[in-house]
């Protein structure tokens, strides 16, 4: 049976794990991320890989790395959040562990991960968004990872949906994560403690009394607890999703959605809405089979397990 | 020398023409379009393509037609401008002309022409938009037309650009198409006109003095001359146009933009705005190669040739 290494490299973490054909993982390895310094990076991801192989024989590793991976797959050309800048991460990484490596973008191989083991199985053409801090995106067209011309596609998450809309990390305005993410949850939630003390009185209790203090998890705590005021927070950004997926629709036109992320462990919260607000919104409603909208199934796994599954297939 | 027919059939006339393997058409035959009769359609159709015959030697006959048109690509599922609700024009024309019939979406074979035999040359990953009336948008990724799961992707002018915006046709509001095509070419005309007659004078005077008979074509003759009026309105349209281009560019990364339709006939006057915006606004527009966003070479022709094309090589 041949076993491979994923590798999910976060702004915090690296996780690494051995995983089959059948998508388990068989074992594990964590480091913090050295994010200041791409050269701590890659010995962190060799370190981890290394540790596997003393136990598991190994034919390949793959990494899903968050930032833009360039189209020959051995560079990422920037990562908004790591010291990656025209790294030639690949080779690096493979100069350090002596086996084929395989370079993805984190969002991608979480997509990969959720088409052959998850909430993607068995279709083809599929859209998965991964709603965390912000919203990254991967798509499987006819079985095949779609990564564009210069392999800078599947950036849904800066989509423009409001004309001088909020400000977003990108260095533009407007962008759909500032409207449908972790990051857009915790302002609803915030602008409304701010103003709105008494009903937030939940959250702001979860959050020691301190606005700026409320995050992600207070909200999904309190709304799954049934408070309104968090349930309204995930209504309102659950919406967006759910309206920036039907211009998806008329654009790529998926025969489903998954719906990955930190924020979409909230489950319904996020997703009941998301379905109301496409099925009012997306273009020729009336003619379209009904929009298959799912919640991932692998967890935070997705992109570990998409790319030692892409490190094994050479997709 | 292998020929096939191309017909483009549109919401006034259906133009068909014998097309060689180099995107040449080699003779042309014009009906109207009798659009509230499927059946009339149909007989325009076999009618036009029965007279090319006489002449030339032909193995297939693509259609290009202005409606949703299934996976199986069989039937049109519907066509907002002509009397096609799941119609199996497909069949039905075969029946008529006996000979192989391949049906496509009307941009999507103006895409295939214009990838084929125009501005999309030597470009495997291409998206072609079509600004008329509304917007049509057509995808060519790896060299191969992209349909979507259910035969409706490639319906960019439904994507949607301002949150509770302009009303659209297709029932929704605040997409593309209201913003950055003809239609909204000559609202910008008529609402500068109405309140502003004098600056509006030259429009005026094209239009007889009556500012609801303004046209596109008039906004494109004054703006053409010079008129500052009709300038401005290009360039409202134009930078909407650009901005759609970048959140195009964030989910498909094409290496190139081939922009076509009557709206693109006036050139520099729309798409020197265009690629303004779209500099100013793309997602990690540092990290990318500058826009490739070009004016189509084939005119009103390349959804014919395109289709005709499309029934030769049966991508």
């Amino acid at each position: 049976m041949p076993l491979t290494i994923g590798v999910d490299v976060g702004g915090t973490k690296v996780a690494a794990g051995v995983v089959d054909d059948d998508g388990k993982i068989l074992a594990r390895q964590l480091r913090p991320t050295p994010s200041t310094s791409a050269e701590l990076i890659e010995a962190a991801i060799a370190s981890a890989v290394t540790e596997l192989c003393s136990s598991y024989d190994v034919t390949a590793v793959g990494i899903g790395a968050a930032g833009w991976v360039d189209a020959a797959r051995t560079t990422v050309v920037f990562a908004p959040n790591l010291a990656w800048r025209n790294e030639p991460l690949r080779d690096e990484v493979a100069r350090l562990v002596d086996l084929p490596v395989y370079v993805e973008n984190d969002a991608n191989a979480a997509a990969w991960g959720e088409h052959r083991f998850g909430a993607g199985r068995g279709e083809s053409d599929m859209v998965c968004i991964t709603v965390g801090t912000g919203i990254g995106s991967g798509f499987v067209f006819s079985g095949h990872m779609y990564r564009g011309h210069y392999g800078f596609g599947a950036e849904a998450g800066h989509m423009r949906v409001v004309p001088d809309g909020r400000p977003c990390g990108c260095g533009q305005r407007g962008c759909w994560e500032q409207y449908a993410s972790g990051r857009a949850l915790v302002r609803e939630a915030q602008e409304r403690a701010e103003t709105r003390g008494a009903a937030a009185a939940r959250l702001l209790e979860l959050a020691a009394g301190d606005v700026k203090s409320i995050t992600g998890p207070h909200v999904t705590t309190a709304a799954s607890e049934g408070d309104p005021l968090a349930v309204e927070c995930f209504r309102v950004i659950g919406r967006w999703l759910g309206q920036g997926l039907a211009s998806l629709a008329a654009i790529l036109d998926p025969g489903r959605f998954v719906i990955s992320g930190g924020v979409s462990e909230a489950g319904d919260l996020l997703v009941k809405p998301a379905r109301e607000a496409y099925a009012e919104v997306v273009t020729g409603g009336e003619h379209r089979p009904p929009g298959d909208i799912r919640l991932a199934e692998l967890g935070p796994d997705a992109g570990l397990v998409g790319a030692a599954d892409l490190a094994r297939v050479r997709d």
